[in-house]
């Protein structure tokens, strides 16, 4: 079993990114700057921004975090999307989510610049995508994609099992997967809450994705002698073992399945990882050119 | 075995249209008006133009074709798809596909207004039908839809087995089969040339949606007793019992097929006609509120 080291490929893209950007200011570029908008004080988005902040700053780029009160009405918080969309000095942004109740996420993505969109997540970029073509494709699936391709991993004509069928996890890993290329070339099933025969199905699984946030849900029962497992479940449960109170759980029953598998991620230090170093590397390439 | 009468159906639909087309003309509203440009003089793209054009009339609509010699030049057809975006009249058009080499199809649809796409392969429609969002949806698979609908095909937690990852049929109808609501919840497996183990895929599929274009390729040997088949195939093979010279021939190899399964369409007569009712329909769509 050969365990897939996230936390060691995501420090590798890191390092390239930085060399990429030292090259880009030697020829006159631009320093890539990276936008957050964080509404409210919800402690686990607070926590994910400022990685992502962060991470920008281990690899020189430029950061900016603005922070707006759980009382921003929606006309608000569009005009700060506008603002950014505008500012030339930023190459790409990312608006936080969830965002409160009474503002439409769908409505605060679409006024999003296409070209901006580091997330991946506008219409536009999600259907070009679909298309194959090129675009800012969503962090986890995109950085999922980079594990395989780091590893070597065959995927041409392999049976991938992905459970769930979220729109920035499940359903966008489908496409890749089952689109020409490599990665890719999968046969691919998307099993969800729905599925009815889902031990039946992951059994027959070459590469098993769960992405569905109930940890340990997947046991060594449901796993085939050899499969790759690639763990997207990240939740928090409460733990006495940490200073912080609590510990990051994947979906996998890691020490059953790890036994069968010919890959596992770990959780944390798998497909976590990879996510921040997609959006740095999409906020890199925003900024191409400038 | 129950056969899918998509030529009723699409018939069904077109009666529904008139009847809303006389409803909104009575209460002041426009006539729908469907534009479509054709480039150059390929035979079959001139037979799906016609009977386009053909639907549009008996429906009550105006249609009008635009005729563009082979030899036009990529920024021309530009300016005849900014044409047709800026035209009042006009709410919806579809550029006929293939168009010729020297021409980017993915810039002509990209420059087509999302509002008037009623193609819906517009990244920006393709992107909304990924996110659940109200979108124009590609003809072949909402026909699809539709006619799982009307025939109240049991879909959730079925296995649904798609061959063929194309971007205007596989590729969506997998999205929107996967997809919450009816018809959906099923469990999805997209197939295509890399595939490996197809016959033991398509033989566990409750719901079995070939789409690759091969005349016969689909075996009683291949298919669950019991299936739903849906054959999007539709390849013209020589005849000599048609005046034409041809005839359409679907990916199933019907009568073996036909005894084994609970519900099958014929080709032609099957999905063919359904096509053109949902781009009529999203015509119509297109012009709701003028």
């Amino acid at each position: 079993m050969i365990l897939i080291d996230g936390k060691k490929i995501a420090a590798d893209i890191r390092s390239e990114i930085r060399i990429q950007i030292d090259e880009k200011l030697k020829q006159g570029g631009k320093i890539p700057h990276l936008a957050a908008i964080l509404v409210g004080d919800d402690g686990a988005s607070e926590t994910y921004v400022n990685l992502k902040m962060k991470a920008c700053i281990e690899v020189g780029m430029k950061s900016s975090l603005i922070r707006k009160p759980d009382s921003i009405t929606e006309d608000e918080l569009l005009d700060e999307v506008h603002a950014l969309n505008e500012n030339r000095d930023i190459d790409g942004f990312i608006v936080q989510v969830p965002l409160p109740k009474h503002i439409s996420e769908q409505k605060v993505i679409e006024a999003i610049d296409p070209a901006k969109d580091v997330d991946g997540f506008h219409p536009v970029n999600v259907g070009r995508m679909v298309q194959g073509i090129e675009s800012f494709t969503p962090a986890t699936p995109t950085g999922i994609m980079e594990l395989i391709s780091r590893y070597k991993i065959e995927t041409s004509g392999k049976n991938c099992v992905i459970i769930g069928r979220s729109n920035i996890v499940g359903t966008p890993m489908a496409l890749m997967l089952s689109r020409k290329g490599y990665p890719g070339n999968c046969t691919v099933t998307i099993c969800h809450s729905r599925t009815e025969n889902l031990k039946e199905i992951t059994k027959q699984a070459d590469i098993l994705i769960p992405a569905l946030g109930r940890p340990g849900f997947l046991t060594a029962d449901m796993v085939k002698e050899g499969a790759v497992i690639i763990d997207v479940g990240t939740t928090r449960v409460t733990s006495t073992e940490t200073k912080s109170g609590f510990r990051l759980k994947g979906d996998v029953a890691f020490d059953e399945v790890a036994e069968k598998c010919s890959y596992i991620t770990p959780v944390p230090g798998g497909v976590g990882p990879m996510t921040i170093a997609t959006l740095i590397k999409n906020t890199l390439k925003a900024s191409f050119g400038k």
